[in-house]
């Protein structure tokens, strides 16, 4: 049985992240969804929430597990007993950082490997920050990330 | 059972590919190695040479299957009940053109899916034009390509 | 009264130059869509082909005038006392040959601006290049030229 | 009567945005330099002090209107009843980032264009961030900022 | 007797910073590494720590003096009697920076030469941020930066 | 001695070529000017006539030597007992290509050291091939070439 793990830190979990998501789902038979605790950066939503918002966003989805985990990636993916690593790849400027990641976990576990899906046309140009600069400009979030995000983002920046 | 096609000119088939390839097969159960016949350009070797030179390079690889095909690949790909492209990505200059390729084939058929492998380090600078330039200047070529493909590259520049 | 230049090749004229046409068309009291005979590369038409494939592609457009040109653009655009030359800009890799072109064009005439444009999402990927390959594999053209410019493709390709 | 806006956060001031804005004028017949509360990003001037500064630098022209705005563009831009954005673009990493930001205010407000200018040879590789850096490191300013902006920058960095 | 400066702030000195300066200490008689007092960012180690870390991490290059510096380069330069500055290039990511800085610096004393170095393949997708990240998730620094860098990491992350 | 080569095939030596030049000449004491016999495309000018501008279009250095060679680089280096190659980069999309050469290189000859120098500003987007368009058009040439070059190309055009 194929299976396949897409980390990420999903902050917030957007509409291009769905789409990576769902052609993942189709072409393995198992696919993880794994919140990564670190993120180098201050966050909009904790580990909780954004577990917890990845959930709900993607419970029609049968063939996924969402889970969350803290450390390496490729210590991670040991302990689930899965050698791949799904990424989607948007822009050139994605490139450069998407490739040292997976020369560097392939370093780190040589049985790792890295595989990038490219997402539908209208999400190519969507990112999560530019999502978060839209909330904090107080513009419209539905054409950008699912509705039970868009709702927890606007109780956020209100409160 | 997972099965996705690999296709390319392969003008000539490097070690590059070969990884590539390799990478692929362990993904999936089974992998076609596809050779184009159409390449927009002047071909070093005919189809059928390239048909041969893949397949006598790829040989020890058991879940793999040689072949050619003319035209579309998405038609090709339909033919073959497939729905999985693979393609290697190596460099910022490759991106934009596999994203435009990517994005065309998904077009002509939604169920399409193409998926990036990254090839390992030592080959992510090689590419089939550096090594015809190579032969072009009686360079080595052992450390670009199969022993087979060296072989009949020094024999196509002789005569 | 406002007045613009779009030159180019268009070999063949595309979806994509429509789009950026018709947003030039909106900016501008009156446009040139300037066909340019030199285009460095052996041609799929010939000038006065691509010349009429751009008028019938464009006749609803009310201020837009099709025209061809020989030698240097800024010649040209001086002979038509314009200042301002339009230009699609597509993808980083458009980018740097555009960047090149607009600094020879100011050193050639101090008096020339150049405005780039975006074309619309779905024309985002969409060259020439892309649909010449399209047409030689015998694709399906109607999503990326006009139909005139398709019939004449198909014309083209079959005698 | 043509009219576009430039809008930005102009933190500071740089002549490479005066050269942009000085082509703008030359080709609308009216242009606002409209000045962006929101940054993203922790601010060198405040929002009064960067208008005031941009107020003194483009006194020299006469079609030009200096202002503010707060939140998203888009709604600005229809206050002000104008439908196009003008742009600086001056190297591959602006690229991406400037698409990104048209695809997402034509989507948020489908009549506004953007439009990209490229700035002189001699400003192509100036931006504030790098006219930042040097204050910090107390290097001379003239040759980057108006006379205005160099002298409230070094008042800043004294105090 | 050539000279040339290899300036960074080294935060922390890596393996591909080694290779860079080894390379330089065999193209120049005598090669100063300038550790910058400024980052424009907050540091992991402070300018003495780094001094000392670069110090130890060169002792076996016998032309190598290891030095700090604070303000312009240019001026560090000029009070070395040193005209040539030398840079490692890894990426296209790096470049526009690089390009911009050797402009910047060209400007600030006509007389500064800058000069390009690539690393060793290994070290191409190797960045003092990709360590620290590393270092962040507990994770192996051996590979990636000299022995004493790695020591005095892990201390400074437990404390 | 430090002494170093400068290959390429300079079809045409531009304005451009002689501003890397020139900035070599002053940080090596010896530099080789190598004309390549082989450009892998259609030549402009025969190698000959290559050899020749060149060699009048730097006759006022003193500490330069214009030659030609054949085959691969590395061992027209060897044959030089020289392990310095310069190179010039101008633009993002030069830069994957010399990266790709310098590490074939190297692996052809470990001991050969590639060195990237930044022409100045004002011949930053100025290539062969946008001069051999310009002389297409009948454009002025005085700005990109030397003289002598200048001359030849019109000759060249007329016959």
């Amino acid at each position: 049985m194929s299976k396949a793990i897409y980390p990420g830190t999903f902050d917030p979990f957007t509409l291009g992240h769905l789409n990576i998501l769902e052609k993942a789902c189709h072409i393995f038979d198992e696919v993880i969804l794994a919140v990564a605790e670190y993120s180098g950066k201050e966050n909009l939503f904790n580990l909780q929430e954004r577990y917890e918002l990845c959930k709900k966003a993607t419970e029609h989805i049968p063939n996924l597990v969402v889970s969350t985990f803290q450390g390496l990636f490729v210590d991670y993916a040991k302990s689930q007993n899965c050698k791949i690593m799904i990424r989607g790849m948007r822009a050139v400027s994605d490139f450069e950082y998407e490739l040292s990641l997976a020369i560097t976990n392939k370093k780190l576990n040589p049985e790792i490997e890295t595989i990038f899906l490219v997402p539908s046309l209208k999400y190519m140009y969507l990112s999560s920050s530019m999502v978060r600069q839209l909330a904090d400009l107080n513009g419209p979030l539905e054409d950008y990330v699912p509705a039970c995000v868009a709702e927890a983002m606007r109780k956020k920046y209100v409160s």
